[in-house]
């Protein structure tokens, strides 16, 4: 198993760019080729060091490569990599950064010819996009998942996890089930509650807003439409996680009617135990 | 009008000494005499500059003050501003930093003898609480809120405006109802959103968290029960809030329920444009 030399990158924004920036600052020689259809995104991502050279073609941008990471949206990843697979060279390695893994995995494990895919989601991110925000440490630190599948080709998977190693990140194997739900519970939902919580005072009340109510809302700045399409992908774990939040919210509302402070404490305890337990 | 030389804070924690390095720092040159309980928290305080004396005795501490700042929890802030104008001197101005106003004010204004009382709240803090994490820039930007009400002295309200404005705040006058509802909108009610979606995930579900959730949930780190005591002076407003956010958020399980991402797109795109009009 031998590493690289030529990395592709489908979609060079600020999870593709921060992989090339990654992989160029710990020590990889090989080409980064970056592949997109804007061609001014991809001059700032060649001037950013982000990649060593560009491509508007999927054919010739994955023809030679051994490992491709696909960055697109959701919706476009299974897509992108039937396209790729019909291009890459035997043996190379496709994986994808999608929020989501269930219907990507199902459609694509097994399916991608000579070359194999294997399903990744950095567990990494900014509310901003593009790759000017790119970072070369974005996945030090961060956990990336894999989701093989029992079809899934061995060599390949060790060769994707120690690609998001080479990159700074911590990997976990998770099914695609327990990741789409465990997702689903400490990112889509959240979000989704994020927007709701941003969008209910009115232009008056927002203007009183201090640090506190910036932090909860934060992740409300991200791009609408992409969380659209990741909450859609994985619409039955968020309904599921969204209807377990509000059952509890519920609980809430409910302590807080009848005057039952006791219960309201538990819950906002219950809230700090757990905040307590993550970092930062 | 002339300045206050002597200030005396009440409860020298978080936001009693972020006062007195605030007013320390922008050369504020008269005493500031910390009054609290605990000896070491008062030592602690006299050794980060905050304070220039202490003493455990309210009477000794406020007999020869011009300006009385109350740090102390919500239900105790009454209790304390009636003893404190049992001993003020005559003219002696008193505000307090509850985040709740409705009946602090109602049971004070006027009732405080031949001292005048103002409500104040600065939208300011930190989940960490101690005058360890206290700071000179606490104020600077952030927006105090007064709530004077007919009865209440107009002289003892500019002072008490000149006052936050020396610690670097920007004021804003509002109705005590005004105020209530609006923070329990931005601040209350968010506050235990963010505590029940912390308690939600499973320890499995957490470990695998991210920036985004740990900035969604960082607000649930703070202090339970200052928290009930907040959200139960003001219950009703909360409890309002409340309401109109679970209404909000049961429209967007509704969508995720009936495959409406229109609809799902139209909230997490009005979230964005909120959380726009913030700053960063």
């Amino acid at each position: 198993m031998k590493p690289p030399a030529v990395v592709a990158i489908l979609g060079v924004g600020l999870i593709g760019g921060s992989i090339g920036l990654a992989l160029r600052e710990r020590g990889f020689k090989g080409r980064i080729i970056g592949i997109g259809r804007n061609r001014s995104r991809l001059r700032k991502a060649l001037q950013l060091g982000a990649i060593t050279e560009s491509t508007t073609s999927i054919e010739r941008g994955v023809s030679q490569a051994d490992l491709i990471v696909v960055c697109t949206p959701v919706d476009c990843i299974v897509e992108h990599v039937e396209q790729i697979s019909q291009h890459a060279p035997s043996g190379a390695v496709i994986t994808d950064v999608g929020s989501t893994k269930g219907t990507i995995v199902a459609a694509l494990t097994g399916k991608t010819g000579d070359a194999h895919f294997v399903g990744s989601h950095p567990l990494a991110g900014n509310e901003k996009p593009g790759v000017e925000h790119a970072a070369s440490d974005l996945f030090v630190n961060r956990t990336v998942v894999v989701t093989p599948e029992r079809k899934t080709n061995v060599e390949a998977k060790k060769r994707i996890v120690r690609f998001w190693k080479k990159v700074g990140a911590d990997v976990v194997s998770l099914s695609t089930k327990e990741h789409d739900r465990s997702v689903a519970m400490i990112s889509h939902m959240p979000h989704a509650v994020a927007a709701v919580l941003a969008a209910t005072p009115t232009a008056g009340q927002l203007k009183l807003a201090a640090t506190g109510f910036a932090d909860t809302t934060r992740i409300a700045g991200a791009d609408a439409e992409l969380w659209v399409q990741i909450m859609r992908d994985n619409s039955v774990e968020v309904l599921q996680s969204l209807e377990q939040f509000i059952d509890n919210l519920e609980q809430v509302r409910c302590a807080l009617e009848h005057g039952d402070y006791r219960k309201l404490s538990r819950y906002l305890k219950r809230g700090k135990q757990a905040r307590g337990s993550l970092g930062s």
